[in-house]
């Protein structure tokens, strides 16, 4: 067999375990010095390797140093939000393929969300249109778990890890005082209200905080939410409240577009902003008691404090998966999880054509969501405990603060 | 020897800490069976006590159960801001004393900061002028460092120690993209800059980001920034800026209030918000590029996931040294920190008169912030790094989340 080189990439925003998933890339690699030459990374993903932009990893990170990509948040490689163009016959297409003849590309694989499956589907198409041998492969990540026909993604039990810890120490800040108060916590989450929905794991016994949680799946009423905030100070004084940064009204009108006016991403997204602010305002303005709100921001998906060590084992089992798939040419697919039990927890790695992942969002199913759409029912803790299991012991540099690897 | 009780309480805001100052307090009363009986914990500080709230803290936390504290943030005792009247003839002083002589309390601590020290002064002075026999003595307590007469205060080294790693998270994450953009990190600190200095701690290498810090010490200048803002983008794309909430204007103007309306909380300080929003907007408005603020917010003073050990220790140590200060029949004092030596780090505790302590604040010498008001220079990195040293393991519970205890 002809030795072909390897290519990774990643795109999108960042997760705790993106790395990790480029770890597990990379480590399969090296195993198979008969079949792989060099393993390659493209820098800031596709918009970078358009401009020549990437790095030898056996280079970069020799042995060991490989490592360090595991306790590594952000993209060591760089990112990108960059969409290819619909239209196969442009002239891009052709760009890209013979860059990757050029390198002696065999295997291509993206980590990355929905939009880089997207990139995903239109390459393999493209290759499988002009004959290539050249195989594409997707691998998931995302801390917003919205992605189709996967049990869940890599990325997100690290961020409901983060959430979860984070919510649960909100809870005991806002329970100092002896006065009503209500915190809003705002959450990640566009469409989809996995992120959120953790919240509901920081509860320390029944009854607990955060007594009310609210998802984008499900319509926001204003009205009905000032009552249950009300109702709520009969069981506790310090209401803690977590909110998706997507909630919407009936109509469909982002309740964080009551406050202040919405551009649009790249991508067509809505950037959204300040829906806990807008709910901090009406709650004090409405209800007359002390409010404040905190958006837990980019910290969900860049910090390592709270890494799941079971996140991290997958992401890395997931690289590993996606070179083994792509040594025996599969194309167009994404490394998937199946879950074949929930106790013990039991997990094993699949694909499925990316064609049916890329565009589609995987939302909370709404028979999850309980207590007059404020709550989440057994079937998510079920879902979702697993998955934030296990503490990563971060390496530190010699002042005590986390150790990152960095490209030089 | 008269066996003596002893009242422990806890005033303002929550630090990762201020229950190890309590666990250090009842562990070393725990000590003394011949001189200490009861150790009574106020709960909800002087407010909840004159509304008869009080706990007995080795019924609440038997044996071993007291370490719980040790990981535990927020005030396990719960907390207040209750200032007492000026007027030593105030009838309130009568009944706090009337009440402690009920309890048989000999020794009262008070964990707390400005605010809180002046509780102590009051009490100690009211108590002097009746010729009670009641010691009262103060626990440094504040993320905010801003205590006089102490090298520093337990709880600005987990904050410092927050800080530094979320920040470094967050300059990874902001790097990620190829394209210029700013991130403006809002940390807590009303007049002292000393929690966001410590983002300067967040550089893995010289010239590494965040590459601007603004304390609230020396005034702002937003023309001035926006230039070194540009100036930046020489040496990276992502520039990330950090800033004191309480950034000032030469005329005393606070940035935040060029955006919204300030109030005013009931010990008479500005209600601050927003300067991290304002600064993202003027930098998106002025110099067109892509722009966002992340406001740390209340995991700077409640998360324990980066709890440094020495400030954990050091927390400890203040509350035995108060207790044994206590039985020598010390009163009107507050514990300090005395730094015998930077290399090798060397910290004993002392006794200073809360009289002039309490209603002062301690602010980042001038001469220690350098690159035209945009950095700090080696004396405080000298000062700071041995403060945000050693981990500390959080125990979790059965679902991998940090257990805390909380009362009952």
């Amino acid at each position: 067999m002809e030795l072909k080189n390897i290519l990774v990439g990643q795109s999108g925003g960042p997760t705790a375990v993106i790395n990790s998933s480029l770890y597990g890339a990379a480590a399969q690699a090296r195993l198979h010095p008969e079949k792989i030459g060099k393993c390659f990374g493209m820098v800031n993903g596709i918009e970078g390797f358009l401009k020549g932009k990437v790095l030898d990893l056996d280079e970069a990170l020799p042995g060991d140093e490989l490592k360090g990509l595991l306790t590594t948040p952000g993209a060591y490689l760089g990112s990108c939000r960059y969409k290819l163009p619909e239209d196969l016959e442009d002239p891009v297409y052709r760009t890209l393929f013979e860059k990757f003849e050029d390198m002696g590309i065999g295997y291509f694989l993206y980590i990355g969300g929905n939009d880089s499956m997207d990139t995903v589907s239109k390459l393999s198409r493209y290759g499988r249109k002009m004959g290539s041998s050249i195989v594409v492969l997707g691998e998931p990540k995302t801390i917003d778990n919205d992605l189709v026909l996967t049990d869940h993604t890599p990325g997100f039990g690290s961020a409901a890890r983060y959430v979860a810890s984070t919510v649960r120490e909100i809870c005991v800040d806002a329970g100092v005082y002896d006065t009503r108060s209500v915190t809003i916590v705002e959450i990640m989450g566009r469409h989809a209200g996995w992120l959120t929905a953790a919240g509901v794991l920081a509860r320390k016994f029944r009854g607990d905080n955060p007594l009310l949680v609210y998802l984008p799946e499900v319509p926001f009423d204003q009205e009905a939410f000032l009552k249950k905030v009300e109702e709520c100070f009969s069981v506790n004084n310090a209401v803690v409240v977590c909110v998706s940064e997507g909630i919407r009204d009936k109509d469909g009108v982002f309740v964080c577009e009551y406050d202040s006016e919405a551009g649009l991403d790249s991508f067509g997204h809505k950037m959204l902003a300040g829906c806990g602010k807008y709910l901090e305002r009406l709650v004090r303005g409405r209800l007359g008691v002390k409010a404040r709100s905190v958006e837990l921001n980019v910290s969900q998906r860049c910090s390592v404090s709270m890494l799941s060590a079971a996140d991290q084992q997958e992401a890395v089992m997931a690289g590993r998966y996606g070179v083994q798939a792509a040594l025996e040419g599969e194309t167009g697919k994404m490394i998937s999880f199946i879950r074949k039990s929930d106790a013990p927890y039991s997990l094993s790695c699949g694909l499925e054509d990316v064609d049916h992942i890329c565009n589609r969002e995987k939302t909370v199913p709404l028979s999850w969501i309980t207590g007059d759409w404020t709550d989440l029912g057994e079937e998510f803790l079920t879902y979702a405990k697993p998955l934030v299991k296990g503490n990563v012991q971060v390496p530190v540099d010699e002042d005590g603060l986390p150790l990152f690897v960095c490209r030089k």
